[in-house]
């Protein structure tokens, strides 16, 4: 362990301070393949005790505050100064359009939360169980662009716990059409993100741009890789967006039209049966279940699942028949861990095991 | 004025303790028709004061505590002592299975908020604006089982908001098949209902029963009066249910398919040109908009819509296409008022201003 | 009537998209005393439409969207252009530091709902009900500031629930000392506020400022009119503030030492029997009842009481023996109304039937 | 540790199924001295496996669900059929009142979450840190009462937080007055304990009882063992309690009058510097830090405090100037864990140590 310790590659956080941020240093400053090097915000966080830059918003299941490293000095987000192999990217999306490919410009392989390039032909989203092979489009991105380094993103958070699940089904029996309602955490807007005013005992039926983002994600994440880009699945996904008085944890009733029109069981079973190919990579924050399928009637539910498996499982329940698309589930997964944070760390290890950086 | 209050019709709330019960007394007891003469309930409950009986539990936007009337005395619900024209029932299922009948044998109309007959055969459920026509099965209902009175029901809450627009639009164009995705508030659950340590920062993906009313009802509520039985709708209808922490309103996110598959510049047409041929009667609780229409993309909202005209309308937004069925929107009613109470007291007046009972 | 309206004095609200901005847009787009001439905000809604330079906040409960005035143009806050009689401000603390003097020194009546001046020793705070006579003290604040106008602050949301009933126990009794512990809702904050993420099923036990001015406000209130200045009580006061996640309701938890430590049922008596001196106007604004004391004994509630009374009364219950001061109760307002918007126009109102502007 | 865990102590849990069983059969599941032999509960639940009997209704952080004994058959609360030599009580105050005495006559040494025997003479009520040396007072309530087992309580959960600073405070100090206003999670009523309806955005300013426990079983802990019984402390107590719309944490603002007024930093010296002498034991519960004093000056909050070290920590912030008793603070406790079932766990492992039972 020592010795793995010893060989740990550096890493910096871009956007350090934020919600996404803070969740980004609690698990690299405990990580055993990473070493958390950089500390990266904005001109007026920088020179400041990490500790002094941000009040720290995670409660104990988190781990220590700050991360334990309250005392490391935060840095400008500035690729000529911070050089590291591996940089995660907690940047809005402004920021993020300039900086993140600056810095794969000049060696590091970026893990963006950011939007920014998701919908970029040439720049992989990966869910490391759902499309592990995504990744290989970073070779591809090298040589269009000419970088040493790369970007790649994690979808979107709702899209998360559709796309998995969807994912097994469609190499089960394959995908005609989907149709997903989300139930939206607050955390999924940042800090401070959702005023109390406007949710408090209230459902907001709008989240800008989310609904896009659902529905062009799905079909490029179940999509196949080509030779330049990702050949998006061909189904139609039909998205409706609400914003609920929930801290963590994304929910989403989805609906599914599947080929042949299996039955509950066969589909449930399927779901079961499934075991990720990922891992034989034995990746450190891969969860001991990708995908929790419950059987209780009134599960999953945010409170009492978001959290299990350190957020990094996608919680599937209630599979059932749907009058009019066949096959119908309750989705749910930790927006900002395997959501965010924890998603983009995950197939961060998942690169670093095949040796696409470091 | 004067005339038309010494004409009043005498009525009874049965559970008149409860939430739904209180809902009916703060409309009852100032209502230009109906003269509210009897507050039944429970064994436990009779003899004493209505402001003795129970702890009023609205606030003030609904009037004053108890209605006003925290002085009557509490009736046990005896067919034999309350002589009503007109007897509204805030029954849980199992007393209203028993008592329902026994006051229409007994010659009165009763107006049900409860789930024990709304599937029965000769039984209409009526949201006055979309089947009104519906209501004459209660001649067939009174001579098939020898009734003076009638047993007449309203439809579950959540069915409100998906059923009323989906009228306008089977009107208009024809429904094919429809999918709801409710986000319900638990006032729905009436006192104490759902607990507390359920549903803060939760959301809770089931709800008992609730997904069959929701399919069974909407189909109802849209078909034909047949010679001796409503003959439902014949496209299928998918629910999936969410209680949410919300105290009022039900948002429900409806998607549908037409026939013809209309624009969605038609549909909102459609919808927003709409008036009820019920405004012909004046009906005292009827909304000045039973539909209201929002423009504004993240409308409606319960905390913003649902008290609006009195919580007597039903809120449509966000009319947008749907990837798989073709439309989809956003819609919302309050719960316990269209939902429950207030939607009582309308189809009663409707059926007072036909005729069928005073 | 008409002629009334006819002699209506023009007003503006300065801040007019902000929370506290739309309710006094509300409440004075139907008043019957003054007339809503202006709507004057920043910079950058300057020049548009009410409707689009906001998004209304308010439910049904307080009037139609944009105080129906949506049409109206925003203006800036300019004092050489905006000449009215009767100035309401909304401002935050910075920007009213420099306005409110100048439109003061213009000639309006300013009637202040920021804290910039509270405390300044020719400015009075007014809660026309406890204070009325400091409203003089407007001659002295002409006179040695050269102004035509002048500037009256309301005091701050919280302490209006704690001074008023303090106020009849000090006529009555005497106050000796207080200590005060607040549960405040987040329309205290404004908009955007307090984020959701840091208040949803939390409790902040600190809010800046909060102590100082409940400490200051409440003895300036109780204060005594002296020749240039309010001379203030002399009693200690503690104050200790708490965020909750309610919308709308201030609580707080009051323990007072009466002189002569009278029983329990003799304050009792004192506060039902208080009737405020201001009946006598007639103010368009004014409750029913100033001061409501309740007798269930788990009321005042927030979502039960803030709103009667169209959130103008002060709410007052559990009047109890306190082991270590004597006497406690609980105490609850509108924050956002009697404690903000409606408190303003209230004094204001006053201030016009004294004949100190118009 | 196979040595260890040879020895255990069987243990059995009465009134398993509720949210304090089930928070106890988590802790007991994994107890390095305990051996949970028994699962009992009401008539309903005899005979059923565990998992069966009752829904889970913790979070993942608190282990797997039915604390990993899902499979066990619960029993009915029969002395004479479960011989244990510790029983943990979290029943009802009247099934308690019966149950507690049979099982402490059988032999079983009694930790109870109830309130049925907290203000019996010769029972004392234990927080381990504070007034260990009271378990003392088994010896004599065995010798008056002939049992060979025991009843000792815990204190009610909002008592913990103020009574543990307050001990520190009077062995520096001496205390001469406490004023104590609670905020109070629901889950401290149980499942399913308070309704959504009255508490969602909502603060209810009375608990039935609560007060009077505060006040009581503060002088109580804080009293001298004498002979026969605990001699209460003689300072008064105040106390105003409120609940709030938190799933878990009591917060509760505590004002102090100290012998000598001590300077703020004098106050917060002493807390900071304390330590409990228990720490000699080496108790499995305890955490590393019995008190957490704060210095940021929004903290302690129970979003981000109430669940860190396990949940056992009591916390305190704001340590500042009361005008009125001189020293004032914010207190938070787990009211579930610290407060109920972890408190319980906790004196038991001391009655161990100091071998009480076993």
């Amino acid at each position: 362990m020592t010795q793995s310790l010893a060989k740990r590659i550096p890493c910096a956080v871009l956007g350090a301070t934020g919600v996404v941020g803070q969740r980004l240093v609690a698990r690299l400053s405990r990580h055993p393949w990473f070493e958390l090097a950089h500390l990266c915000a904005s001109e007026k966080s920088a020179g400041k005790r990490y500790a002094d830059a941000c009040e720290w918003r995670l409660g104990p299941e988190r781990g220590p505050a700050h991360g334990g490293v309250g005392d490391l000095v935060v840095e400008r987000c500035d690729p000529a100064r911070v050089a590291a192999p591996l940089v995660f990217s907690a940047l809005d999306t402004e920021p993020a359009r300039e900086l993140e490919p600056a810095f794969a410009q000049a060696g590091s392989f970026v893990a963006s939360n950011a939007s920014a390039f998701r919908m970029a032909s040439d720049v992989p989203i990966v869910i490391p169980e759902l499309n592990a092979a995504h990744l290989d489009l970073v070779l591809e991105q090298r040589r269009a662009r000419g970088w040493r380094g790369a970007i790649v993103c994690k979808p979107n958070c709702t899209t998360v716990p559709v796309a998995l699940p969807l994912g097994v089904l469609d190499a089960a029996f394959g995908v005609e059409a989907v149709h997903a309602t989300s139930l939206q955490a607050v955390s999924g807007a940042g800090w401070p993100g959702v005023s109390s005013l406007d949710i408090l005992g209230n459902v907001v039926p709008f989240i800008r741009g989310e609904e896009e983002k659902l529905e062009q994600e799905t079909v490029k994440l179940l999509g196949r890789l080509g030779e330049r880009a990702i050949l998006a699945a061909s189904f139609p996904v039909s998205a409706a967006c609400h914003r609920v008085p929930v801290e963590n944890g994304h929910m989403v009733a989805v609906s599914v039209r599947l080929r042949g029109a299996p039955s509950v069981d066969a589909v449930r079973a399927a779901l079961d049966a499934w075991r990720p190919s990922t891992l034989e990579h034995a990746l450190p924050s891969a969860p001991a279940r990708a995908l929790v399928v419950h059987s209780a009637e009134n599960r999953p539910q945010p409170k009492l699942d978001a959290e299990s498996h350190d957020g990094m499982s996608v919680h599937v329940g209630r599979v059932r028949r749907c009058a009019v698309l066949g096959i119908q589930f309750s989705a749910l997964v930790h927006n900002a861990e395997r959501g965010a944070a924890g998603g983009n760390v995950l197939y961060a290890e998942l690169a670093r095991a095949r040796g696409l950086f470091g």
